[in-house]
């Protein structure tokens, strides 16, 4: 590894293509030699920091190039990246990415490239960003039965649920969020929950060997999330996060939505636009990997570690990939998975109320962990808890109560963290 | 790595040797196939459930056999572990340790006998058993120049400090340490740091290039340390832990002994036998890694991480290792490290006590950032924080404090985490 110049070359030079770049031309030589050859742009008259010499319009520039060792890609979106990623590896060339769509979307199918090429795929970056969590799961953890991950996985909702704990609005919350840089003008993918969504497919790729598709994992965002659900989280000694989990204890089901969480948790302590992935099985009981998950520099980080990892593994000739894991276990459908839900209602303060919503949840075999009731006037609030029950039976239990008379408003419901 | 099966021989068939051969033996040939051919025990004679044939008390059995790919030393000890590894290393063997001892006394060497001879070297399980940092540290972070390291990283004496938080006194909670097994009969070396100092050693080579000798690493233990203690701690909203801090940001230094920490910092959720390393720098701000620190599953499960990286590396006839971090930095002594100092003392209730002492402090450089004061009969109790100040300055403060007439006993002096 020391005494070669491996040639690089970075697809993209946006924030995080730019942050790469630098890093590279300034990592210590004594690591690595490395030599950045190529830069892809889509209009070369643009005005970057990089000599005019090494900029190029041209894909076929990198992917003909012999001399090219190892290829980052920092396009975003799918499209061209995934079919320049595959001909890359066909081509023998390490590729690194941090690209969640393109491996949420195929990347089964791009680790299989990289194996039948001898070749070397690398995405760290793609999970929790500045997080070396990825590479562990890979490789230290391959030998162990996982037996359930759990993250939170988007930056930007865990700091407007943090803002938000601390007393904001969910509208200021997103409004600083906007104003700092952590969301998007459109914030629909990180607070309906579908970044998370893209990480959690990759995770389960890696822990458990199967990639779900969009309609098998369950997906919910914060958008419904309010202070009040907050004021109620924290009586109960539990605070909210939007939580990734995919869990292979009793049948396989990912899902991401927002939890009550208790405050004890290693989750709960996550605050702000950091990350946190927790890696559960028999034997390593529960480990957890926290950091930055969002940023150019953490993002940049990340990256370079995979170059380092690549250019270790290119004088072997050999992929880095060991041998994926298979898929062990039943697929369950989010109906029947097993919630324990909280359900905050507005009813009418008079007998019998309670007598009717708890038979409903009787009826269709839902326990109740605790009630509170408190009144508001004519009218009184009602908080449930209920036991671990089937999706399904809590769904019909709660569509049921909605139907009451004497319930006025199902003001939110939220599932409890288990 | 699919293809071939790789023969393994393990040295020592203690409680972790035990496991790590049933692990192996159940290893699913999916990922890799492993043949364990050598077992090394002292005495050949003692009934196990290892097959006869495997067994050898004879060392040279495993060193010259040209069939044996990677050797497991889980002997325990420096002597003869040390040279074992060593003259394998020099035969082109993988060796795999969870040996904290070795690694500390002899890590460096050992790692350069491992590039000379393109072999390669693991010891996953010697910080942290159970949780895959040292790979993260060693190969996903080696890009990063690193700022400080910190963390809990001997389980015995956070599983005590966690009862005391919880209401026991020391020693009830050192032998209901000792009942579960977590502590020796003798348990100096869990409870005075000496663990965490060789934990710390390694560390800091991984992290900064440099392998601290004993007199360098200050090093205080829990033992000291009193119900009373956590009490005021509480007071403050803080806890105590017995943390290794291995610090590059103003001159370097290492250091292992308890702190007061603030009950929101990630190091004060570490509870029980867990351990957890938090690795700082500039790019990725601050990681942190958590999970089980100690027992036989966990260290198993780092062991057969190794063994899984050893197998993928092996058919690539070079070591593991990138280039080890070069050393940059001041070495400082303790005495200059700047610390904040929690001291707890017995005073005379008269007047002019505080002006005394508050004055010595002053003449000593050392400035007060709190002090409350409460009676108790004619005696008072009198807890001071000091801001940053040098070790020797605040030495010199309490040893003088300590000599005057007012002051009856200086009951207990901590360190604040900052």
């Amino acid at each position: 590894m020391e005494n070669k110049t491996f040639n690089v070359a970075v697809m993209g030079a946006g924030n995080i293509g730019s942050a790469v770049i630098s890093r590279l031309m300034n990592l210590d030589k004594g690591i690595v030699g490395l030599n950045v050859k190529r830069v892809l742009v889509k209009d070369k008259s643009k005005k970057r920091e990089i000599s005019d010499d090494i900029l190029t319009d041209n894909f076929d520039d990198i992917l003909n190039d012999d001399s090219i060792d190892l290829v980052i890609e920092v396009l975003g979106g799918i499209d061209p990246g995934k079919d320049y990623i595959k001909a890359l590896l066909q081509n023998g060339k390490a590729v690194i990415t941090a690209n969640k769509d393109i491996i949420a979307d195929s990347g089964s199918d791009l680790i299989n490239t990289a194996k039948e090429n001898n070749a070397c795929l690398y995405f760290e970056a793609a999970v929790a960003a500045g997080i070396p969590v990825l590479k562990p799961i890979i490789e230290s953890l391959r030998g162990e039965e996982l037996t359930k991950v759990s993250g939170i996985i988007n930056g930007t909702s865990n700091y407007m649920l943090t803002s938000m704990e601390e007393g904001s609005t969910y509208d200021d919350a997103l409004s600083t969020a906007q104003e700092l840089g952590y969301a998007e003008p459109d914030p629909t993918n990180d607070v309906e929950g579908l970044d998370a969504k893209y990480k959690a497919v990759i995770l389960s790729l890696l822990c458990f060997g199967t990639s779900p598709t969009s309609d098998d994992l369950f997906t919910d965002g914060i958008s419904g999330i309010t202070k009040e659900d907050f004021e109620w989280a924290a009586r109960l000694g539990k605070t909210i996060k939007l939580v990734a989990q995919i869990d292979n204890k009793n049948g396989f089901n990912a899902r991401v939505h927002p939890v009550l969480i208790d405050t004890k948790h290693p989750l709960a302590a996550i605050r702000g636009a950091l990350n946190a992935v927790v890696v559960e099985g028999d034997n390593i009981n529960q480990l957890v990997f926290s950091g930055p998950g969002a940023g150019a520099e953490p993002t940049a980080s990340a990256i370079i570690g995979d170059v380092l990892s690549a250019c270790h593994q290119l004088s072997s000739d050999q992929t880095n990939w060991y041998p994926l894991r298979e898929f062990k276990g039943e697929m369950k459908n989010f109906e029947d998975v097993q919630s324990s839900m909280f359900i905050r209602l507005s009813v009418n303060d008079e007998p019998g109320v309670l007598a009717n919503i708890s038979g409903t949840f009787g009826e269709n075999n839902v326990s109740i962990e605790s009630v509170i009731q408190e009144g508001r006037g004519d009218k009184a609030e009602l908080v449930l808890v209920t036991h671990e029950a089937p999706e399904k039976d809590i769904k019909n239990s709660i569509d049921q109560i909605s139907a009451l008379d004497s319930v006025t408003t199902v003001t939110s419901t939220l599932r409890v963290y288990v």
